[in-house]
């Protein structure tokens, strides 16, 4: 059993992943302008590096070989194979000339469309899109799938899910959310947000705080600067983070630092001893974005935290302080009112935006709505769940870089993510006493350490829904959600 | 002929080494300190893929073939050929178990060193030293030499230049510039310096305009704050330098940038075409030494700089220049004065710490010195040429990493770098018609033109001694530097 070679090569891949990610952080906080066809040309490098190293015959016959024999492995081996696997029979399928056109059609779609949204004309990139969906429902056939061609989509991002499970959680999530939003506009609006001016470098030190709180370590990361927030794992040692100052509004760079650094503690707290292995990944991109949700929403828009981040407030800031209340905090951190632009949309309306996407995406793979029909289909849409309606494709279908770049299937894990942090906060709150004066005086230690022992050790042994089970005892639903947000309202 | 192999594998090289140069730069400018574990491993994978491709024996092969048909190449090509056959060579005479040893042992000794500097202890570190010696004594005769086995070192600094081209030069500077120092020193005494409190976002923008103005690209570079300074090519168009801010004193935080910007332009004027190739790389370490000093001392320490900097300071830090003349600058800059530590070594006294190591190297080498007798002979050469001893080793012989970290050969390239300065500077005012008052008035453009028609463009086509001949039309001497010194000074 050459389990030795296994891991050596899962440990290069590993090292040249961390290499990449290097690449790709720079690239967004650092690189001159003109260094960009040089920086493509080492990512490209890189990933026909990483791509050898998976897809050599060895390799691949040491993992079936591994696989066969997987019933007298170690458990924690057994994992291991199972998702490299996994991943491996998911590239095999894919022959090199497929792979090749995706990426060639992604680059000249996604190239397209960063000059079609801000010239508000769809039509300009709807044949490359429509390149893009045809090449995913190709995808869908040469991977398979036992119900849905979007399954074999969906797989990729949330793996094991399936839309038979994930429909009907976001069909009943966006229905309810649709008749909540206007109660809860209505009791949330007239909340006064910052107004001042607010320099950046009392931002960062408020963002800092709370983060250091939180229990981001500084000594394994970095918080930047960037115009498109992101978290970036350079390794296990080495967890970046980057937020934006809207200098009229310190709560906005807040709550990205937040997102972001929920991110950040879940990859720093991944199984240093496991790196590079399934064991030491993240489960899923849901499972990932319920851990950016819950400090940024559950907790970092709780009434004990507005307490908290008043008292923080009160030394960065500290005139600040003295013109607003906890209240006054709190009630700004939690406005709603159903706006177009996903990335901007608050905590209740968010999830509308993204069961909109799944729904389209699904009739685009089924063949259902065709790219032309495309606007209009996006556009329906939100009048239905949002009561509101683009004026124009750049703030309607143009507006998220997914789809023109050959993501499909992602969107949903977004939702998911909403899902599964309210279960996992709701299931906290019953396993932590005194949680809410905890998070109050900016004792965060045990949420860690909770989440810790229910998310972090496990790696990827568990999947998303299998997870929510063993966490919560009960199977992922809208419910916890939904009365969350009504909790929260009083709606 | 398979000259486009050839010149894909370079070019892979060249992908994977701009990458190593990002690992290294980010290293520097960025790592959080846990980190450094994992960038280790980067590092030390990305230097077994370049090694891979380097030593693959195919494209050994194809380069011995192409070496023995060189007569029918182009010109280019042939260069090309000749410089990747010269570095493949001295490769190939390293057996891999000494490349591994020298590795281990350099690892052990620097870090050893970054222990024993600090605690002042010469003797923790004596063991290792002598090692390393030991190892490079192997090196010398695995590469082999003609006349000295110092020339086998020498050689992957400066390459073709020999200990008998070099030594009689640094002797007679040594001699020289013993009995000037005193002279100059008398002279300069007295001079002020800048005593405000300077901010650094005011010292970075002095900076950057004066960067600019030299011809530092921008858009191909950036410039950040470490605390060892240093320049970085991640490739032709994403050239990085880095200074650092003494809070007292803008013109200390100047200099370094003119320094690190001297090597950056020559680094951004390479012709793109040759990128990755030999035509595409700088001569030695020696020239590229040449455009830092240009820049940081002859150009930069002239009375028309000064003239210029006063116009930029009126612009960045009002209130300074009110306070200062353009000669106080031209003072300021201009102090010379025996001191121990290199690296803060005036521009006149900076080549006697230069001669006294390659002095020492010489007779570690030939064995006419032992490493136990090495602190001693450091003082006593310190007393020779610059009339002061040092109190400890952490101020003598403990004080510059190269050693200690297997670069033996190195320091020779420092004090060619002030020779070549001085030849190219004295060649370029009598080819460039007013010169002074292009420099007077910052309009550095002529200077970079001349710097490439006569450098940049040849990338290595001729080797360091013989391109100083070809731009001056005399050989290598002492004599410009001593007269460009003699005259500033009027001594």
């Amino acid at each position: 059993m050459n389990l030795e070679i296994f891991y050596k090569t899962l440990s290069d891949i590993y090292t040249l992943n961390c290499v990449r990610s290097l690449l790709d952080w720079d690239q967004q906080v650092n690189l001159p302008p003109a260094g960009a066809a040089g920086r493509a040309q080492q990512l490209e490098m890189l990933s026909l590096l990483v791509h050898q190293l998976y897809t050599d015959p060895k390799f691949a016959a040491l993992v079936d070989e591994l696989s066969e024999k997987s019933a007298v492995l170690a458990d924690d081996d057994r994992v291991s194979v199972r998702e490299i696997k996994r991943n491996l029979d998911r590239q095999r399928k894919l022959p090199s000339d497929f792979v090749a056109e995706k990426s060639r059609i992604t680059s000249l779609c996604y190239t397209e469309w960063t000059k079609a949204r801000p010239a508000n004309n769809f039509k300009a990139v709807q044949a490359y899109l429509e390149q893009i969906i045809e090449l995913s429902r190709r995808e869908c056939e040469l991977v398979g799938y036992k119900e849905h061609p979007y399954d074999a989509l969906l797989d990729d991002y949330e793996p094991y899910a399936t839309l038979s499970q994930v429909k009907p959680l976001l069909l009943d999530l966006g229905e309810e959310l649709a008749k909540l939003v206007p109660r809860i506009e209505a009791k949330t609006a007239g909340a006064s947000v910052p107004n001042g001016v607010y320099p950046e470098e009392l931002q960062r030190e408020l963002c800092s705080r709370v983060l250091a709180d939180m229990g981001f370590r500084f000594d394994r990361g970095r918080l930047d600067k960037t115009h498109h927030p992101f978290e970036c794992s350079l390794g296990t040692d080495d967890i970046r983070i980057t937020t934006r100052f809207d200098s009229g509004n310190y709560l906005s760079a807040l709550a990205t630092a937040l997102h972001e650094g929920g991110h950040a503690i879940y990859e720093q707290n991944l199984p240093a001893r496991h790196r590079g292995t399934p064991l030491g990944s993240p489960v899923s991109l849901g499972i990932h974005e319920s851990q950016s949700r819950l400090w940024e929403n559950i907790i970092g828009r709780s009434r004990p935290f507005a307490e908290y981040l008043w008292q923080v407030l009160a030394e960065v800031m500290p005139e600040e302080s003295k013109l607003v209340s906890p209240e006054d905090l709190w009630r700004s951190l939690n406005q709603v009112k159903p706006t177009l632009i996903r990335v901007e949309a608050d905590e209740v309306t968010y999830s509308l935006h993204v069961v909109i996407r799944m729904l389209l995406e699904e009739q685009l793979i089924s063949g259902a709505l065709s790219v032309s029909e495309l606007p209009g289909a996006w556009d329906d849409m939100y009048q239905k769940y949002l009561g509101i309606r683009p004026a124009g494709d750049k703030e309607g279908v143009l507006q998220d870089v997914h789809w023109y770049s050959g993501m499909v299937g992602y969107f949903p894990t977004y939702a998911l993510g909403n899902l599964y942090g309210a279960l996992f906060f709701r299931t906290a709150q019953k396993e932590i006493p005194d949680l809410d004066q905890l998070i109050q005086s900016g004792r965060f230690g045990m949420v860690v350490a909770w989440l810790r022992e229910k998310i972090y050790q496990h790696g990827m042994r568990y999947h998303g829904l299998e997870l929510a089970q063993r966490i919560s005892g009960e199977a992922l639903s809208v419910r916890p959600f939904l009365e969350y947000l009504r909790g929260k309202h009083g709606v």
